[in-house]
């Protein structure tokens, strides 16, 4: 199998430029690295990923911490950042952050401190205290996906106004009992908290009360607290706002069991435009969970490359999607009702 | 910070002795270990994992090779891999190769030769020809989830007689026009082609005629063509046995859409026991995807600590549970009615 060395004297180069080139650590010309790789490609060589390790400092992988990997938003991420450092040789090292568990201890406590990677994804964590003590022990390059963080970079919806979209497309339809469905408890995680908080505003602002049903932030969650909530006629809003789209899809199946008809009799917004909301014909706030992993991805390697570059925030804004989950609520006439929003089974 | 010196130093071990503990590759008594891996943690000692990988040959580091992340089946199983080796101290790099991708292509040219593993986890994988014998030519341990293949260990569920049960449930109920919903074409994959093979199996032993609707293999695939064959009252079967639960499901969110009572008008049986499947009421083959994860990264794990062992198949048989979504089709007496099986809205 060819050496690096091999591989330098073939395209003409010194060892450590062809180093250089095949890490993609420290400068070395677009067209060198072309012709380097090339060779490399043609001769065969495949690194000793050890011995480049210890030789460069690097890598060539990035660590993911994420709580959950069979929910929809965050295997979404992770294909997007997949996808990104695909494209640029990166390994992806998977990190699996469950809160509450002695797992969740262990990657913070023994995993992370092996330091096999050269940046760190952390997606929708929310750590501790202590734990965002470790983090930045770590000393690496680190992306969030999710939150906000005055010392990290980050890639996030902005909830807040995601929240305040679907609400306000309820109160122009000419709503005015609107419940917002999921979260609360002790761990409620910080996303949810903030898109209620966006709906409370758009409620308080309209002169509405607001009413927040707990549920856990899953469509068993939002079913089962819909039934509930739905099934009692004196309690029943006439519009509800689901904290994500898995929610909101609950909620639609929950008023079919109980044969309420959506939107004649209840209509629902998301937020997501999960792969399901259109067969749900779900009216919902979207966003590209794939698109923002890729983008962290990117971020991440941008810092790896310009060490210095300074932090950014990136804040994304969510568009409405309107299909046939909302309508004007019965015998009322809506004050201003957006397109496409015409009522049907 | 601790080297391993001061490690074996203070277990009263020899450096080799220490660094097997620490590395879990070589003898050493599980007292020993316990004792070098506590006098390791209460030093916060932290290996040089580039460093131990060249001296010893591990990197203490799995390799997890899937088409899909993003779907409950495989990122159930992830999870459960991740389980297994968060508890034996591995990391767990994630391959993510979806049929058809140059992703794909470029995870079996180039990032699996790199070879940054000691072993291999492939999940529902279907090599090619060509793929199959680079994954050989690797030269680690491999294990695979799905599937059958005579060259490498493999945890699976025994999905002919899955499908058989299922079929055999609707036949004891008194059906005759059963269809099979999803699979097909060109990316048909081959556990989903078993399902349908058991099926007209227990079909054509029954004496009935087996039908086949091609859809894709996800809840909107299976609610799109459920769609189309529910609408047409004289294709209409009076059951459906779906090629898994997102399938089944699918053909559930259907039948309400078009106003035919599950089970009254129409049966569905699942295969899989999905997180939703209760929500749905959904009678289905229970198997446990996180568990057959776990056991094939001990079963992996297994043979990096003792070489010779010979390849392992482990076949799971699923088990009935009977929910609301499968009772006699109407007017028809059952003729051997299982527990459970009244019919309800």
């Amino acid at each position: 199998m060819a050496g690096i060395a091999d591989v330098a004297r073939a395209a003409g180069v010194s060892k450590a430029t062809a180093s250089r080139a095949l890490t993609g650590s420290g400068y070395v010309s677009e067209a060198t690295r072309e012709r380097v790789l090339g060779i490399a490609a043609s001769l065969g060589y495949v690194a000793s990923t050890a011995a480049v390790s210890l030789a460069t400092g690097r890598s060539q992988n990035i660590g993911v911490v994420m709580p959950y990997v069979s929910r929809w938003f965050f295997a979404e991420v992770l294909e997007g950042i997949q996808d990104s450092l695909l494209r640029h040789g990166y390994d992806l090292t998977l990190y699996d952050a469950r809160p509450g568990t002695e797992g969740r201890r262990r990657v913070f406590e023994d995993f992370l401190a092996r330091k096999r990677f050269d940046g760190l994804i952390a997606v929708g964590l929310e750590p501790s205290d202590n734990e965002l003590e470790r983090l930045v022990a770590i000393g690496c390059p680190l992306v969030s996906v999710v939150g906000q963080n005055g010392r990290t970079s980050v890639v996030a919806l902005d909830d807040e106004h995601a929240a305040r979209r679907a609400t306000e497309h309820l109160v122009e339809l000419g709503h005015t009992s609107i419940a917002f469905l999921g979260g609360g408890g002790p761990h409620w995680a910080h996303v949810d908290h903030v898109r209620m908080l966006g709906y409370e505003a758009t409620m308080t602002d309209a002169g509405l009360r607001p009413s927040h049903i707990m549920s856990a932030v899953t469509m068993p969650g939002g079913y089962a607290a819909a039934v509930d909530l739905l099934g009692d006629s004196r309690r029943r809003p006439t519009a509800i706002v689901g904290a994500c789209d898995e929610v909101a899809i609950g909620a639609i199946i929950a008023a079919r069991r109980l044969g309420l008809p959506v939107p004649s009799a209840l209509s629902v917004v998301g937020i997501d435009n999960h792969e399901y909301a259109e067969m749900f014909s779900l009216t919902t706030l979207e966003q590209s969970p794939h698109a923002q992993g890729s983008q962290a991805a990117e971020l991440l390697l941008r810092r790896l490359r310009e060490p210095g570059a300074p932090i950014e925030h990136v804040r994304l804004q969510a568009t409405l999607i309107v299909r046939n989950s909302t309508a004007p609520p019965q015998g009322v006439p809506s004050v201003a009702v957006g397109a496409g929003a015409a009522p049907s089974a």
